[in-house]
């Protein structure tokens, strides 16, 4: 059991895995894309194009090159839900499992509370965990769509309205935010059933999958289950970023013609919420992004940033990393030797990841910004527009100013890397710091005369 | 002698020394300015406007909402040097105290090595300190009142020609970048005397104190007096933030018709180093930021914000502190446990403390930038040339794409307040780290369990 599970998960080295089996998914995506079947007649898409819609739909980004509902057919659209499903729960599961990885280095009494907290799985293991993963992704997705059929049904007649709804469930819950409607969600900005659904899939998909294990195992049986500090900081995060991104957005937006202007109280509420729970890296969207105001754009480009809990669908730096870097920074100008956290310290060893996440994150959004300004021929694309799409590109979450179609494709094959890079990157460096030092043989004294700042 | 000095420095609270006298300074500078004999004929000045302009001048910035050589009187303008000459002295004095007493804290060895390398400081303490930094920097201001004399004497009379050249001379080695042309020194894109001394007396200035004593140590007897790591990195950072300055705004501005487009190769090379030089903080400059280029003023914004070196007039978060912290980052990728520097290790704390002044300082330009754009009234101002502003007030650059005189009132005091934090909060950042942490009694356990990426 434990034995093999181990020597199977050593022998694959980690970030290879990760990275490797996303190409290859996104290439077969993308030949399946330039199949002709896969086409609406008449439509046509280059190899540049057809390999930027595979990566946008297995990192679940949702930025578009082309419009999915124009461009293909119903067989090149289920490729794309295919894509989409496969990027989700690879996300899901690879992330577990190495959080699960790492946790098994640490201590005896985290081993414990690790297996209070997944117990189901321990017994089971990685066949049994991925069994899980999909089992309650797939039952949530369903329910999802049964729920948005009763907007889209009506909308556009029994097949077409289910086959709407099951593909609206399976992007919102993947936090991939591709619409087959060519202006997104923006038709439904006043629906009651669109505001408050698919905000709700996204949250569900963007939680990560330990916090839920976690909190209804919890809710089962208070005691015996504890909440852990993970669940608590990233319940906490996402909470406190929902109600910032729907405050912040209602208060920049509420005047604004083009948006919230002219819609009732209500209306103006609903959409707020909408809008506020999308930049946690879901990337539908009700109202137009390149209408809205600078405060708003600059709000959400952090948020995006930042984005959703850590093991789940939705991509960005993630809500723990963030909180551990700004906490820690704070503490240690207070003069805290320690961080502390539900009446824990927080280790060195995760500060020093979390901040690694955060700084190297910056530097490839700060890369991908320059190469992108570097590259672009077209005069009308502004400053803001390309940042925009930049840190959307890194944190796959396929929010756009309208940008994307106005790309060339220098610029595209830059977006599919930061898309590539920004889902596996933060993935990927978490565990590259648990491997071992094994090659340096000489450890040099160390050096305590570098001035900082 | 130790341990008076020890007892003087332990009685002052450095992060509040530093703030209170850095404000007093300002509150005194606006009060002068606000004085009807500090102004020209004619003009006026609100209080606000004093204020940013004594803010501007004692940290060193440049930044200007009016135009000092019409606005101020001779005596006004005297005033203005002045507090340049006390911020700039100010900051070498507060930086390299701090950094001695730092290294006091650490093992003996390093004493040792501070011991030979800042031998003359030794020996007379304090006051001795603040005499040679004093006494040389006066000296490298003279020699360059004597260079520039050479171009301004010519172009404004013996007089007003040596006033001019005492008054560049001051603001360029206190990386003030304040000048007496209302267009700044775009009147001399071609001189080569300014092309040359000016970013001399910049570099020097930027260079670091404690750098330049173990460079000239080093230079008269080079076995006894070796070159320190701080010094090694801080010249070689220096090096290289200079060489991409200088060839990226070559590469993106040569066909530029409103820049480099319509001079000669050599003066296109000449006005490449200049603009190469300035965004280490000086903020001088000889071509008009707001006619440049994306790719040019973004590459500008990212040196800007990365600075000159520690304990010395530049601002930013310091060549060092981007260095280990990238560096840090970049090796824990690789799975890493030590970060080496010329074959010594890079210790733990160091590292914290660098990438801390990091995403603090990143916090504090977000932070401002948001209350900048929700405080705007102004239609016309552009995202980038705000960014380009928070980003120039912060490091304390005064680079400008002619922002400045456009922003209201509330934008100016938030520009006061980020100049202000930009200028105190690296150096009070990282002598704060070094307080220890007595009043926390109870030391929790470690949690490792947080999910990070
Ligand atoms: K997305
Ligand atoms: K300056």
């Amino acid at each position: 059991g434990t034995r093999i599970r181990r020597r199977w998960l050593a022998r694959l080295n980690p970030p290879q895995l990760i990275a490797v089996s996303f190409a290859v998914t996104i290439l077969i995506g993308a030949g399946l894309f330039l199949l002709p079947i896969s086409l609406e007649p008449g439509q046509t898409l280059r190899p540049v194009q057809a390999l930027f819609m595979a990566t946008s739909a297995v990192c679940v980004t949702g930025l578009a090159v082309v419009d999915p509902g124009t461009t293909f057919s119903t067989f090149g659209e289920v490729v794309l839900l295919g894509l989409i499903q496969i990027g989700g729960l690879g996300l899901i599961t690879l992330g577990t499992l190495f959080a699960l990885a790492l946790r098994r280095r640490v201590g005896v009494t985290d081993r414990i509370q690790v297996a209070q907290q997944v117990s189901a799985l321990e017994l089971g293991g990685v066949v049994r965990l991925v069994r899980t993963i999909v089992l309650s992704s797939v039952l949530v997705e369903l329910a999802g769509t049964v729920v948005l059929s009763a907007v889209f049904v009506p909308a556009e007649g029994l097949g077409r309205g289910l086959y709407f709804a099951l593909f609206h469930s399976v992007s919102a819950f993947n936090n991939a935010g591709f619409s087959l409607y060519a202006t997104g969600l923006t038709g439904f900005v006043t629906n009651p059933v669109i505001n408050i659904f698919v905000p709700l899939l996204i949250v569900l998909g963007g939680m990560g999958f330990l916090v839920q294990l976690n909190v209804l195992a919890h809710l089962r049986d208070r005691r015996r289950a504890r909440l852990s500090a993970n669940s608590k900081l990233s319940l906490t995060m996402m909470g406190a970023l929902l109600l910032i991104g729907t405050l912040g957005f209602a208060l920049t937006e509420w005047n604004n013609p083009s948006t919230l202007g002219t819609l009732s109280v209500g209306n103006k509420l609903l959409a707020s919420w909408f809008q506020g729970v999308t930049p946690r890296t879901a990337g539908f969207n009700t109202l137009d992004y390149s209408t809205m105001g600078f405060v708003t754009l600059f709000m959400t480009i952090l948020l995006m940033f930042i984005g959703a809990n850590p093991g789940s669908t939705g991509g960005g730096i993630k809500t723990n990393t963030f909180y551990v870097m700004m906490a820690s920074a704070w503490g240690m100008v207070r003069g805290r030797s320690d961080t502390t956290l539900f009446r824990r310290r927080i280790d060195t060893t995760t500060i020093l990841r979390a901040m690694t996440v955060g700084l190297l994150s910056l530097g490839l959004v700060n890369l991908g910004f320059l190469l992108l300004l570097l590259l672009n021929t077209n005069k009308d694309i502004l400053f803001l527009q390309l940042f925009f799409e930049t840190v959307s590109a890194f944190a796959t979450v396929g929010l756009s100013m309208n940008t994307t179609p106005l790309l060339n494709p220098d610029q595209e094959v830059v977006l599919i890397f930061l898309m590539f890079l920004g889902r596996i990157g933060p993935l990927t460096f978490a565990v590259a710091f648990s491997r071992p030092d094994s090659r340096r043989l000489v450890r040099y004294p160390a050096e305590h005369d570098i001035l900082i700042g």
